[in-house]
């Protein structure tokens, strides 16, 4: 049986672990964290490689960035890595095959294998986290697009008239909604609206978290419930565009937002206002340690064959 | 060289002609009324293709409705074609191969084969008529999801909130805005809070078509700029959530309302709010003839392997 090394490079750490052809964990997964410096991240991926070479036929890297075709190279800028991490040549770093991909491309690919998704050839991840992020599958492949940069799902856009500012710099895309920075957002503005509604609390509206949101819709505070059903309105929508464009056969959501959402209600809406065939709606199954998990098992299923 | 015979099915007329390999027409292009009861449609069928089986390879069909995964029959009702179409078995009508395909899918592939998406193997159709329809290629594949029915561009969602009930049933689709039947309802929606505006001409809301619209934009009137501005943000707002999901090469734009568009302006807006690698907007240049021509060169594209 096939084995790979797994690195999935985040902002903090980089976790690490080798894995086989099933998603079996061969080896415990290890952390480190994320040096600052260009130089040293190059050197701490050398070192995890080479501790680890010799116990695996291919490497795969999970990444924050757009990766390029070929997937050997990152080729946009990433805030969270240093500068100049887009020359890192990662082919460079060991004999054995190399491949580099997306994070979340990866951890859809985790998903479509050992996860929620397995044994569905089309299928949509959708990360509900600080952003929207996601990844699509058709027959079988990853879309990549012209560039390698497809799957931006959390960049469609949800009004046609400049509302709110996406951290991307456009306006009204998916995830400046539908995200917890989004939903938190939508709080404040409903609370400043509002200031003397119970669910401030008394609080400042700045200091106002989505805790805050999530203890009053418990509370059945009308406020908290009417940002809450917007945000499942809006999360609804986004879902409608993609099954009516994919006509895919499961949603997978992931991310720490998905706690938040019930999937058979998000389903059920979701089929009645669709004009394709259904899909079914379920949570993530492959954890936090998804993109190195799909990194490594994209590495075994490009090189196997 | 291959050559198929394409038919196209439309609800008032049945076009047909051979066309080769190159796209080129072998034969006239012949157009037949539609009949109006399904043993007379099916009927017609027979003796199109008995009159022209002999001189072709395989035979294409471009059609409405939701085609199956197999290429071989049409799986859902379609409102301007009799009741049964779907049971139509288009296969059992001639011993040469014949394929069968959505028209706006055989549209698509007309452009991407012979026309202005010549040479992209990523690309997207755009058709903005009295609703919006379009086809997506990735790779040189026609996206065709889990059942057939993928692509169905027209029914991505505009605003989340339920403001206008598009003609599938559901609310705020792109065509209930951008196509132009869209169009007409923003200029009388807008008209009806402004009822003295010039733009009215002294004629009943109800009365206004686009050409007033349009008539009123090139006199610079003020309600009908902003009705046709709004409308251009529609579209491009569609095309970049396509664009961020897809990544895609060019986008074709075809459909009687393309004349209302400046390609350059909606290429240059989208460019600048799309997050991921530019794409071409240019016009479709295969013409009213495009779904018969994409029929036969699909035949001959599946089949010719």
């Amino acid at each position: 049986m096939k084995k790979a090394l797994g690195i999935d490079v985040g902002g903090t750490k980089i976790s690490y672990a080798i894995i086989d052809e099933k998603g079996d964990y061969v080896s415990k997964i290890k952390k480190v964290s994320t040096p600052k410096t260009l130089e040293a991240l190059q050197e701490t991926f050398k070192t995890i490689i080479q501790e680890n070479e010799k116990d695996v036929d291919y490497i795969g890297f999970a990444t924050a960035g757009a990766i390029n075709l070929e997937n050997t190279k990152v080729e946009s800028s990433s805030p969270n890595l240093p500068d100049g991490y887009n020359t890192t040549e990662f082919t460079t770093f060991s004999k054995k095959p190399i491949y580099v991909e997306n994070d979340a491309n990866a951890a859809a690919w985790a998903e479509y294998k050992v996860g929620a998704a397995k044994g569905y050839d089309n299928n949509i991840m959708v990360t509900l986290g600080t952003g929207i992020g996601g990844g699509v599958i058709i027959n079988g492949q990853m879309l990549r697009g012209k560039s390698g940069r497809a799957g931006e799902i959390g960049h469609i856009k949800i009004y046609p008239d400049k509302r709110r500012m996406c951290g991307c710099g456009n306006y009204d895309c998916w995830e400046a909604y539908g995200s917890g920075t989004g939903l938190g957002r939508s709080f404040k503005e409903e609370a400043l609206k509002n200031p003397r509604s119970v669910a401030t609390q008394g609080k400042k509206i700045d200091d106002l978290t989505t805790y805050d949101l999530i203890d009053g819709f418990k509370r059945n505070d009308e406020l908290c419930v009417k940002v809450m059903d917007n945000w499942h309105n809006q999360i609804i929508m986004g879902m409608v565009s993609l099954n009516n464009i994919f006509d895919t056969e499961i949603f997978v959501i992931s991310g720490g937002m998905g706690e938040f959402i019930n999937c058979k209600t998000i389903e059920d809406e979701l089929n009645k206002q669709t004009i394709v065939s259904p899909a079914k709606v379920v949570l993530a199954t492959t954890g936090n340690n998804a993109g190195m998990l799909g990194s490594a098992l994209l590495a075994i299923d490009k090189f196997k064959k």
